[in-house]
Protein backbone atom coordinates (compact mmCIF):
# COMPACT_ATOMS: atom_id res chain seq x y z
CA UNK A 1 0.00 0.00 0.00
CA UNK A 2 1.39 3.08 -0.93
CA UNK A 3 0.84 5.87 1.93
CA UNK A 4 1.18 8.87 -0.30
CA UNK A 5 -0.45 12.36 1.47
CA UNK A 6 -3.12 13.24 -0.54
CA UNK A 7 -2.97 17.20 -1.38
CA UNK A 8 -5.89 19.02 -0.08
CA UNK A 9 -7.35 19.80 -3.77
CA UNK A 10 -7.60 15.96 -3.71
CA UNK A 11 -8.69 16.09 0.01
CA UNK A 12 -11.62 19.03 -1.36
CA UNK A 13 -12.43 17.29 -4.55
CA UNK A 14 -13.04 13.92 -3.05
CA UNK A 15 -15.82 15.29 -0.36
CA UNK A 16 -17.42 17.66 -3.17
CA UNK A 17 -18.06 14.45 -5.51
CA UNK A 18 -18.92 12.61 -2.29
CA UNK A 19 -21.48 15.28 -1.61
CA UNK A 20 -22.63 15.87 -4.97
CA UNK A 21 -22.97 12.11 -5.56
CA UNK A 22 -25.27 11.32 -3.02
CA UNK A 23 -26.65 14.35 -1.36
CA UNK A 24 -27.25 16.32 -4.58
CA UNK A 25 -25.05 18.90 -6.97
CA UNK A 26 -27.77 21.49 -6.09
CA UNK A 27 -27.81 21.09 -2.53
CA UNK A 28 -24.17 20.98 -1.93
CA UNK A 29 -22.98 24.58 -0.91
CA UNK A 30 -19.66 25.59 -0.77
CA UNK A 31 -19.34 25.61 3.07
CA UNK A 32 -21.12 22.09 3.21
CA UNK A 33 -17.74 21.05 1.15
CA UNK A 34 -15.83 23.14 3.98
CA UNK A 35 -16.96 21.10 6.78
CA UNK A 36 -17.16 17.84 5.09
CA UNK A 37 -13.54 18.01 4.12
CA UNK A 38 -12.11 20.20 6.77
CA UNK A 39 -10.00 22.48 3.95
CA UNK A 40 -10.74 25.95 4.67
CA UNK A 41 -12.66 27.84 1.79
CA UNK A 42 -10.05 30.31 1.26
CA UNK A 43 -7.89 26.91 0.27
CA UNK A 44 -10.72 25.91 -2.10
CA UNK A 45 -10.92 28.86 -4.07
CA UNK A 46 -7.32 29.11 -4.73
CA UNK A 47 -7.68 25.53 -6.83
CA UNK A 48 -11.61 25.73 -7.44
CA UNK A 49 -13.20 29.23 -8.92
CA UNK A 50 -16.48 27.90 -8.39
CA UNK A 51 -18.76 24.60 -7.16
CA UNK A 52 -19.55 24.16 -11.01
CA UNK A 53 -15.55 24.57 -11.62
CA UNK A 54 -15.47 21.55 -8.82
CA UNK A 55 -17.87 19.25 -10.83
CA UNK A 56 -16.31 19.71 -13.92
CA UNK A 57 -13.21 18.47 -12.65
CA UNK A 58 -15.22 15.65 -10.91
CA UNK A 59 -16.78 14.57 -13.97
CA UNK A 60 -13.66 14.30 -15.90
CA UNK A 61 -11.68 12.96 -13.34
CA UNK A 62 -14.94 10.05 -13.26
CA UNK A 63 -14.61 9.80 -16.99
CA UNK A 64 -10.99 9.29 -17.06
CA UNK A 65 -11.29 6.83 -14.20
CA UNK A 66 -14.22 4.61 -15.69
CA UNK A 67 -12.56 4.77 -18.87
CA UNK A 68 -9.18 3.34 -18.33
CA UNK A 69 -10.93 0.52 -16.46
CA UNK A 70 -13.60 -0.44 -19.08
CA UNK A 71 -10.06 -0.39 -21.37
CA UNK A 72 -8.72 -2.45 -19.42
CA UNK A 73 -11.33 -5.17 -19.48
CA UNK A 74 -11.89 -4.88 -23.38
CA UNK A 75 -8.12 -4.71 -24.07
CA UNK A 76 -7.63 -8.47 -22.47
CA UNK A 77 -7.11 -10.36 -26.01
CA UNK A 78 -7.39 -13.78 -24.06
CA UNK A 79 -11.17 -12.94 -22.70
CA UNK A 80 -14.32 -14.41 -24.98
CA UNK A 81 -16.61 -11.57 -25.40
CA UNK A 82 -19.12 -12.41 -23.15
CA UNK A 83 -15.99 -13.00 -20.96
CA UNK A 84 -15.32 -9.19 -21.38
CA UNK A 85 -19.49 -8.31 -20.97
CA UNK A 86 -20.09 -10.24 -17.52
CA UNK A 87 -16.53 -8.72 -16.50
CA UNK A 88 -17.34 -5.34 -17.35
CA UNK A 89 -21.05 -5.65 -15.33
CA UNK A 90 -19.69 -7.01 -12.56
CA UNK A 91 -16.59 -3.98 -12.28
CA UNK A 92 -19.46 -1.36 -13.08
CA UNK A 93 -21.59 -2.90 -10.10
CA UNK A 94 -18.82 -2.93 -7.62
CA UNK A 95 -18.06 0.89 -8.90
CA UNK A 96 -21.63 1.84 -7.89
CA UNK A 97 -22.41 -0.55 -5.37
CA UNK A 98 -19.77 0.55 -3.03
CA UNK A 99 -21.03 4.17 -2.75
CA UNK A 100 -24.56 5.01 -2.20
CA UNK A 101 -25.29 7.28 -5.53
CA UNK A 102 -28.81 9.11 -5.70
CA UNK A 103 -29.48 7.58 -8.96
CA UNK A 104 -26.66 4.84 -9.37
CA UNK A 105 -24.50 4.97 -11.77
CA UNK A 106 -22.85 8.53 -11.23
CA UNK A 107 -22.84 10.04 -14.88
CA UNK A 108 -26.49 9.66 -14.54
CA UNK A 109 -26.70 11.04 -11.01
CA UNK A 110 -25.14 14.06 -11.72
CA UNK A 111 -26.48 14.71 -15.75
CA UNK A 112 -29.90 14.44 -13.94
CA UNK A 113 -28.98 16.97 -11.70
CA UNK A 114 -27.44 19.77 -14.20
CA UNK A 115 -29.31 22.54 -15.57
CA UNK A 116 -29.40 22.59 -19.44
CA UNK A 117 -27.70 25.52 -19.20
CA UNK A 118 -24.53 23.71 -17.71
CA UNK A 119 -23.54 22.50 -21.26
CA UNK A 120 -19.81 21.81 -20.95
CA UNK A 121 -20.11 19.04 -18.90
CA UNK A 122 -23.46 17.72 -20.46
CA UNK A 123 -21.42 17.81 -23.11
CA UNK A 124 -18.36 15.86 -21.53
CA UNK A 125 -20.87 12.85 -20.52
CA UNK A 126 -22.57 12.59 -24.01
CA UNK A 127 -19.35 11.97 -25.54
CA UNK A 128 -18.75 9.40 -23.01
CA UNK A 129 -21.43 7.68 -24.07
CA UNK A 130 -20.50 8.11 -27.28
CA UNK A 131 -17.13 6.33 -26.87
CA UNK A 132 -19.05 3.40 -25.36
CA UNK A 133 -21.31 2.73 -27.74
CA UNK A 134 -18.51 2.89 -30.10
CA UNK A 135 -16.64 0.56 -27.67
CA UNK A 136 -19.53 -2.25 -27.20
CA UNK A 137 -19.92 -1.95 -31.17
CA UNK A 138 -16.60 -3.17 -31.88
CA UNK A 139 -17.14 -5.75 -29.19
CA UNK A 140 -20.20 -7.16 -30.49
CA UNK A 141 -18.65 -7.26 -34.56
CA UNK A 142 -15.55 -9.13 -33.01
CA UNK A 143 -17.95 -11.36 -31.08
CA UNK A 144 -19.90 -11.93 -34.52
CA UNK A 145 -16.53 -12.34 -36.39
CA UNK A 146 -15.32 -15.14 -33.52
CA UNK A 147 -18.51 -16.73 -34.17
CA UNK A 148 -19.42 -16.11 -30.39
CA UNK A 149 -22.00 -13.97 -30.82
CA UNK A 150 -25.78 -14.56 -33.23
CA UNK A 151 -24.30 -13.28 -36.61
CA UNK A 152 -28.13 -11.86 -37.12
CA UNK A 153 -27.95 -9.15 -34.29
CA UNK A 154 -27.94 -6.07 -35.95
CA UNK A 155 -24.48 -4.36 -34.24
CA UNK A 156 -25.55 -0.75 -33.68
CA UNK A 157 -29.26 -1.51 -32.25
CA UNK A 158 -27.70 -4.05 -29.64
CA UNK A 159 -24.87 -2.23 -28.48
CA UNK A 160 -27.49 0.79 -27.85
CA UNK A 161 -29.39 -1.93 -26.15
CA UNK A 162 -26.42 -3.31 -24.44
CA UNK A 163 -25.48 0.22 -23.11
CA UNK A 164 -29.17 1.58 -22.04
CA UNK A 165 -29.34 -1.90 -19.82
CA UNK A 166 -26.57 -1.36 -18.13
CA UNK A 167 -27.27 2.81 -17.18
CA UNK A 168 -30.78 1.29 -16.49
CA UNK A 169 -29.62 -1.92 -14.29
CA UNK A 170 -27.27 0.75 -12.60
CA UNK A 171 -30.56 3.34 -11.81
CA UNK A 172 -32.95 0.35 -10.60
CA UNK A 173 -30.14 -0.78 -8.72
CA UNK A 174 -30.91 2.12 -6.47
CA UNK A 175 -34.65 3.27 -7.25
CA UNK A 176 -35.97 -0.75 -6.97
CA UNK A 177 -33.58 -1.14 -3.93
CA UNK A 178 -32.56 -4.30 -6.50
CA UNK A 179 -28.20 -3.84 -5.59
CA UNK A 180 -28.00 -7.05 -7.69
CA UNK A 181 -29.99 -6.45 -10.63
CA UNK A 182 -26.96 -6.22 -12.94
CA UNK A 183 -25.81 -9.46 -12.33
CA UNK A 184 -29.02 -10.70 -12.42
CA UNK A 185 -29.59 -9.41 -16.26
CA UNK A 186 -26.51 -10.67 -17.34
CA UNK A 187 -27.74 -14.78 -17.70
CA UNK A 188 -30.76 -13.37 -19.97
CA UNK A 189 -27.90 -11.14 -22.06
CA UNK A 190 -25.76 -13.61 -22.03
CA UNK A 191 -28.79 -16.25 -23.74
CA UNK A 192 -30.28 -14.14 -25.75
CA UNK A 193 -26.77 -13.03 -27.39
CA UNK A 194 -25.63 -16.79 -28.24
CA UNK B 1 -62.45 18.05 -27.51
CA UNK B 2 -63.79 18.98 -23.86
CA UNK B 3 -62.79 22.28 -23.16
CA UNK B 4 -63.03 21.56 -19.38
CA UNK B 5 -62.12 24.90 -17.04
CA UNK B 6 -59.05 23.58 -15.40
CA UNK B 7 -58.38 24.73 -11.65
CA UNK B 8 -56.21 26.49 -9.92
CA UNK B 9 -54.30 23.56 -8.52
CA UNK B 10 -54.49 21.67 -11.34
CA UNK B 11 -52.51 24.84 -13.09
CA UNK B 12 -50.07 24.94 -10.15
CA UNK B 13 -49.63 21.14 -10.57
CA UNK B 14 -49.14 20.65 -14.06
CA UNK B 15 -46.21 24.07 -13.56
CA UNK B 16 -44.68 22.54 -10.57
CA UNK B 17 -44.32 19.14 -12.53
CA UNK B 18 -42.66 21.49 -15.47
CA UNK B 19 -40.45 23.41 -13.79
CA UNK B 20 -39.20 19.99 -11.41
CA UNK B 21 -38.93 17.90 -14.46
CA UNK B 22 -37.04 20.21 -16.90
CA UNK B 23 -35.31 22.89 -14.47
CA UNK B 24 -35.06 20.79 -11.54
CA UNK B 25 -36.71 20.04 -8.84
CA UNK B 26 -34.17 21.26 -6.20
CA UNK B 27 -33.84 25.03 -7.63
CA UNK B 28 -37.30 25.31 -8.15
CA UNK B 29 -38.90 27.60 -5.32
CA UNK B 30 -42.58 28.15 -4.94
CA UNK B 31 -42.15 31.78 -6.33
CA UNK B 32 -41.05 30.11 -9.38
CA UNK B 33 -44.20 28.16 -9.21
CA UNK B 34 -46.24 31.47 -8.65
CA UNK B 35 -44.35 32.89 -11.57
CA UNK B 36 -45.06 30.07 -13.86
CA UNK B 37 -48.49 29.46 -13.66
CA UNK B 38 -50.42 32.53 -12.34
CA UNK B 39 -51.94 31.31 -9.39
CA UNK B 40 -51.10 33.14 -6.82
CA UNK B 41 -49.09 31.85 -3.78
CA UNK B 42 -51.84 32.16 -0.93
CA UNK B 43 -54.20 30.18 -3.62
CA UNK B 44 -51.03 27.19 -3.58
CA UNK B 45 -50.64 27.20 -0.36
CA UNK B 46 -54.32 26.43 0.23
CA UNK B 47 -53.98 23.80 -1.70
CA UNK B 48 -50.24 22.26 -0.90
CA UNK B 49 -48.52 22.33 2.30
CA UNK B 50 -45.39 22.69 0.71
CA UNK B 51 -42.90 21.98 -2.15
CA UNK B 52 -42.47 18.31 -1.25
CA UNK B 53 -46.44 18.17 -0.99
CA UNK B 54 -46.41 19.21 -4.60
CA UNK B 55 -43.62 16.65 -5.35
CA UNK B 56 -46.08 13.40 -3.75
CA UNK B 57 -48.97 14.79 -5.78
CA UNK B 58 -47.35 14.73 -8.67
CA UNK B 59 -45.58 11.49 -8.47
CA UNK B 60 -48.88 10.06 -7.65
CA UNK B 61 -50.55 11.54 -10.68
CA UNK B 62 -47.43 10.46 -12.87
CA UNK B 63 -47.60 6.76 -12.06
CA UNK B 64 -51.02 6.77 -12.23
CA UNK B 65 -50.54 7.95 -15.88
CA UNK B 66 -48.36 5.57 -16.85
CA UNK B 67 -49.87 2.75 -15.35
CA UNK B 68 -53.07 3.31 -16.76
CA UNK B 69 -51.06 3.77 -20.27
CA UNK B 70 -49.29 0.58 -19.77
CA UNK B 71 -52.27 -1.52 -18.89
CA UNK B 72 -54.25 0.06 -21.78
CA UNK B 73 -51.24 -2.01 -23.87
CA UNK B 74 -51.08 -5.26 -21.70
CA UNK B 75 -54.30 -5.75 -21.68
CA UNK B 76 -54.92 -6.30 -25.24
CA UNK B 77 -55.52 -9.82 -25.87
CA UNK B 78 -55.43 -9.53 -29.76
CA UNK B 79 -51.44 -8.42 -29.94
CA UNK B 80 -48.74 -10.74 -29.24
CA UNK B 81 -46.04 -10.71 -26.77
CA UNK B 82 -43.89 -8.51 -28.95
CA UNK B 83 -46.17 -6.37 -30.23
CA UNK B 84 -47.23 -5.50 -27.07
CA UNK B 85 -43.35 -4.71 -26.05
CA UNK B 86 -43.31 -2.70 -28.81
CA UNK B 87 -46.27 -0.35 -28.52
CA UNK B 88 -44.81 -0.05 -25.00
CA UNK B 89 -40.97 1.00 -26.29
CA UNK B 90 -43.62 3.47 -28.37
CA UNK B 91 -45.89 5.11 -25.87
CA UNK B 92 -42.92 5.53 -23.26
CA UNK B 93 -40.57 7.37 -26.26
CA UNK B 94 -43.62 9.60 -27.15
CA UNK B 95 -44.23 10.53 -23.38
CA UNK B 96 -40.59 11.39 -22.68
CA UNK B 97 -39.81 12.59 -25.98
CA UNK B 98 -42.37 15.30 -26.33
CA UNK B 99 -40.73 17.40 -22.90
CA UNK B 100 -37.20 18.22 -21.92
CA UNK B 101 -37.16 16.30 -18.80
CA UNK B 102 -33.39 16.54 -17.30
CA UNK B 103 -32.95 12.44 -16.79
CA UNK B 104 -35.22 11.46 -20.48
CA UNK B 105 -37.87 9.18 -18.12
CA UNK B 106 -39.82 11.18 -15.68
CA UNK B 107 -39.29 8.99 -12.72
CA UNK B 108 -35.41 8.80 -12.93
CA UNK B 109 -35.32 12.72 -12.70
CA UNK B 110 -37.17 13.23 -10.01
CA UNK B 111 -35.68 10.08 -8.34
CA UNK B 112 -32.05 11.36 -8.78
CA UNK B 113 -32.86 14.98 -7.70
CA UNK B 114 -34.96 14.16 -4.28
CA UNK B 115 -32.78 13.59 -0.80
CA UNK B 116 -32.43 9.87 0.21
CA UNK B 117 -34.72 11.64 3.66
CA UNK B 118 -37.79 11.75 0.87
CA UNK B 119 -38.61 8.08 2.01
CA UNK B 120 -42.23 8.43 0.96
CA UNK B 121 -41.65 9.76 -2.58
CA UNK B 122 -39.08 6.94 -2.81
CA UNK B 123 -40.92 4.53 -1.77
CA UNK B 124 -43.65 5.15 -4.21
CA UNK B 125 -41.48 4.56 -7.07
CA UNK B 126 -39.78 1.80 -5.77
CA UNK B 127 -43.55 -0.04 -5.73
CA UNK B 128 -43.76 1.65 -8.99
CA UNK B 129 -41.11 -0.44 -10.57
CA UNK B 130 -41.16 -3.66 -8.65
CA UNK B 131 -44.98 -3.74 -10.10
CA UNK B 132 -43.93 -2.67 -13.99
CA UNK B 133 -41.28 -5.83 -13.35
CA UNK B 134 -44.07 -7.92 -12.36
CA UNK B 135 -46.13 -7.26 -15.72
CA UNK B 136 -43.00 -8.13 -17.73
CA UNK B 137 -42.31 -11.20 -15.84
CA UNK B 138 -46.30 -11.98 -16.74
CA UNK B 139 -46.00 -10.61 -20.18
CA UNK B 140 -42.65 -12.94 -20.94
CA UNK B 141 -44.29 -15.93 -19.07
CA UNK B 142 -47.04 -15.63 -21.49
CA UNK B 143 -44.79 -15.08 -24.48
CA UNK B 144 -43.00 -18.67 -24.09
CA UNK B 145 -46.49 -20.18 -22.84
CA UNK B 146 -47.43 -19.11 -26.32
CA UNK B 147 -44.74 -19.98 -28.21
CA UNK B 148 -43.45 -16.48 -29.34
CA UNK B 149 -40.28 -16.41 -27.00
CA UNK B 150 -37.46 -18.46 -26.57
CA UNK B 151 -38.29 -21.12 -23.93
CA UNK B 152 -35.03 -21.22 -22.49
CA UNK B 153 -34.95 -17.09 -21.18
CA UNK B 154 -34.89 -16.52 -17.51
CA UNK B 155 -37.81 -14.76 -16.73
CA UNK B 156 -37.00 -13.00 -13.88
CA UNK B 157 -33.46 -11.91 -15.92
CA UNK B 158 -35.05 -10.91 -18.72
CA UNK B 159 -37.81 -9.04 -17.10
CA UNK B 160 -35.01 -7.41 -15.13
CA UNK B 161 -33.19 -6.75 -18.36
CA UNK B 162 -36.40 -5.26 -20.39
CA UNK B 163 -37.21 -2.81 -17.90
CA UNK B 164 -33.49 -1.75 -16.92
CA UNK B 165 -33.10 -1.43 -20.84
CA UNK B 166 -36.44 0.68 -21.36
CA UNK B 167 -35.03 3.31 -18.40
CA UNK B 168 -31.62 3.63 -19.64
CA UNK B 169 -32.99 4.35 -23.63
CA UNK B 170 -35.23 7.22 -21.96
CA UNK B 171 -32.05 8.15 -20.09
CA UNK B 172 -29.83 8.06 -23.10
CA UNK B 173 -32.48 9.88 -25.37
CA UNK B 174 -31.98 12.72 -23.80
CA UNK B 175 -28.29 12.59 -21.87
CA UNK B 176 -26.71 10.84 -25.55
CA UNK B 177 -28.67 13.23 -27.76
CA UNK B 178 -30.38 9.98 -29.40
CA UNK B 179 -34.27 10.99 -28.97
CA UNK B 180 -34.91 7.51 -31.16
CA UNK B 181 -32.65 5.29 -28.83
CA UNK B 182 -36.04 3.43 -27.66
CA UNK B 183 -36.93 2.23 -31.14
CA UNK B 184 -33.65 1.92 -32.17
CA UNK B 185 -32.48 -1.03 -29.46
CA UNK B 186 -36.64 -2.86 -29.84
CA UNK B 187 -35.12 -4.53 -33.08
CA UNK B 188 -32.12 -5.94 -30.82
CA UNK B 189 -34.87 -7.09 -28.41
CA UNK B 190 -37.24 -9.08 -31.12
CA UNK B 191 -33.93 -10.53 -32.40
CA UNK B 192 -33.01 -11.78 -28.75
CA UNK B 193 -36.02 -13.00 -27.38
CA UNK B 194 -37.31 -14.73 -30.46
Amino acid sequence: MKTRKRSNRDIALQSAATLFLTQGFQVTSMDDIVAHSGVSKTNIYYHFNSKDDLLRVIVDQLISHYEQRIQHVLSNSGASVLDKLERLCIILHENAGEHDYLGGCPFLTLYTQIAPEASEVRASIKRFFERQLHAIEGLLADGIARQEIRAELPVQSTAALLLSSIEGALFLAQAADKPFVLQEIFPALATMLK
